[in-house]
């Protein structure tokens, strides 16, 4: 992937530092930096660094400084808590040169948060009311520790509580009205995200639009079993660079046609199934056998999937297959759990017990035993049965044994959203598939 | 938390540096710094710092020099890949003055690696060969880019791949006893994981001992139910640290009883509960509704569970727990689908229709919608069926929708292990549970 450096060579620099032990012996992932660097990204600043530290004056205040001599916005998270170890607010005023403050406001607002819940504030949660002269200070509505913004002459400083809890509305609230004043070119993306084409194959297809980009700029990016495509545009305004985006998300609309399952956002490949099935009053049924509830649990993952998803089966024994989806014995017996004819009458069985308009099956090899010459670890089948029609596709993943049975079930999510557009919709599908 | 530099002063130093556009964009969370910050710390390393740049030579370098003068060790992730994008291995040679050359075994390793698969290697992943002058190279088993150790006077480097099925496996076979080798003091640690007992009250129950550790040192993790104690020693060779283990853990033994599933560094709550059938001979079943099938999935995850797990059911309509479990519709109407008498008849109905020894269901609201006054989003009933008893327990898990659903299975398992052991085992649970 290029480096976003030569795309956006004159927007504003923003620089990420989370402080926190935790963080740096790996108790907790960071997740906050992600969504501070994706919602910068949004905003058109880029980031070039992110840096974790502890809760160490000499050390924080060393990382501080080296960001402010090269990025014009420092965001802060975490250290800002009531106790003595938390020191991000009182390095970042030595560096500034602030003194610190009581901030009467800030004081009250803990007072309240306390006496709404009924409990009394320690002694130590009063130093979250004391901060550096001059500074804007950021509301927070889900804790008692304030945001903390600081300009100085070299860079402008932004404090955050570390709990994402308190840190996302803060950043929704306040900072972002604060970011979108300090920019004057606007950024926007859409991203055109694909199923059933592999990673290699979508970035062949997309290859020249991506040698060639300037503004806007492409970008692919590898899920399990899908591929975003992202197209960024900068402007002076929205509408110029929607304007920019459109016609690039149209040739990708023509490139890979009916494997993009949706250009919107929020959209999850198991949330564009979903929504299929709703649109046409659908109901759909798993039988898991590898997966062995992954799928459902993925469909189920959709808030209000009750109106599509009403019953699945894990059916990791050969007799649940024969009992509970009428897997023929002599299937079994002939062709072995892992084969195309099982998945059929998986699937098949699967429609008919649980009356469903669509049964998708998997049957595979997860290992990391039970593989063999003939069937090694990692060849899974899938079936999708609909209107009296089964479709049975062979697959071979490879990685660990989640590995394997993730990469199957956004198979069977892709399955199954293919099989509903062709045997629902009359769509069909190109070479891409 | 007290930052670790107090700790472990006479120790190494190990800095990371994961290199990659996704992670400055935020499109991935950052998995690989909380991965190998935590392997770090459990040999006993230091980390001080942990940054985050982008597939640019000119910062990584920058960031590379700075990082290769304060600290001992360097862990650098990322930008190992074939493209021209990827440029780690060529700026980590310049910054420490190696050439690069064509590793002969690296080669053959990439051929062989597509031979395997079928898949002919394209022109540049040859570039993956070529390898600094004079460094380590560590065999990877999952993908087509070697790791590469660089010792340098001022700092031993160590590159390895970005994708955490290549990073893992390759960090446990080749990093970790190469550095174990560099420490005169050995480190050794123990984990205590503990379920059915929340955070702060693990943490009061530990607190004396925390406050009082010197050598061996305790810390406390939460996971989403469970908790983990980490009991850590160093000394001069591997018996006498685990000397000093092991009393510690007996007391923690004394203090948590059998809400502690397994000492095993590689045993999961899950694989505890399979091992626990196994021993028992029993059979498992789940009859999931707003788990949707990730309880079962949690159990599939355990490879060679087809002995205990054979069938497991999604229920996730009224009429799909009536006629697949055989809940009454009287139940249904008096109490509804989320309440005590329901997760009962799930968990009885189960057992019998599948004829498991063990059966265990789940129905909650796992929101955002649905939630009433009297019912609120994260109210959970999990019942576990052993042995003609049923035992039913209500929660309340707070969150978001996933959040929820994962709290819930985490709970069943723990519920799970508890039923087995008090029936089976004739085990008795204390105040803890």
């Amino acid at each position: 992937m290029a480096d976003i450096a030569e795309r956006n060579e004159e927007n504003m620099n923003v620089e990420l530092i989370c402080v926190g032990t935790e963080l740096l012996l790996g108790s907790i992932v960071n997740t906050n930096a992600a969504y501070l660097a994706e919602k910068c990204a949004g905003l058109g600043l880029s980031c070039y660094f992110q840096t974790v530290v502890g809760d160490n004056e000499e050390r924080l205040s060393q990382v501080l400084k080296t960001a402010m001599g090269r990025s014009d916005i420092v965001i802060l998270s975490g250290g800002l808590g009531p106790t003595e170890d938390d020191l991000t607010k009182e390095t970042a005023a030595k560096v500034c040169g602030r003194e610190l403050k009581l901030h009467e406001p800030s004081r009250q607002a803990i007072e309240a948060f306390f006496a709404e819940r009924g409990m009394t504030p320690t002694d130590n949660n009063w130093k979250q009311a004391v901060l550096p002269e001059g500074a804007l200070v950021l509301v927070n509505h889900n804790g008692t520790a304030p945001g903390v913004i600081l300009e100085t002459e070299s860079a402008k400083l932004i404090l955050l509580p570390g709990p994402p809890g308190e840190l996302q509305p803060m950043f929704e609230e306040s900072v972002v009205p604060y970011l979108a004043a300090l920019t004057s070119q606007v950024i926007c993306s859409q991203t055109v995200k694909v199923c059933g084409i592999g990673e290699s194959k979508a970035e062949t297809m997309v290859k020249d639009l991506i040698d060639g980009q300037t503004n806007p700029t492409i970008a692919t990016y590898a899920k399990t079993g899908e591929v975003h495509i992202r197209v960024t545009a900068n402007a002076g305004d929205r509408k110029t660079a929607m304007k920019l985006i459109k016609p690039m998300v149209k040739e990708l609309k023509n490139r890979f046609g009916n494997n993009i399952y949706t250009t919107e956002e929020d959209t999850t490949l198991e949330k564009a199934v979903a929504d299929l099935a709703l649109a046409n009053g659908l109901t759909i049924t798993c039988a898991e056998s590898c997966t062995g509830g992954m799928l459902s649990a993925r469909l189920v993952n959709v808030p209000g999937i009750s109106e599509v998803y009403k019953t699945g089966v894990v059916t990791y024994a050969n007799k649940a297959k024969r009992r509970l989806l009428g897997v023929k014995k002599s299937t079994l017996q002939k062709y072995g759990a892992v084969s195309e004819k099982t998945a059929e009458e998986m699937a098949k069985g699967a429609a008919v017990m649980f009356k469903a308009d669509v049964a998708v099956a998997v049957t595979g090899i997860a290992g990391p035993e039970g593989g063999t010459a003939d069937k090694p670890v990692g060849l899974v089948y899938i079936a999708c049965h609909v209107k009296g029609k089964t479709t049975v596709r062979e697959y071979r993943f490879s990685g660990n044994r989640y590995k394997i049975r993730e990469s199957a079930v956004s198979a069977a999510l892709a399955l199954m959203r293919e099989c509903i557009l062709v045997y629902y919709s009359k769509v069909t599908f190109g070479k891409g598939e």
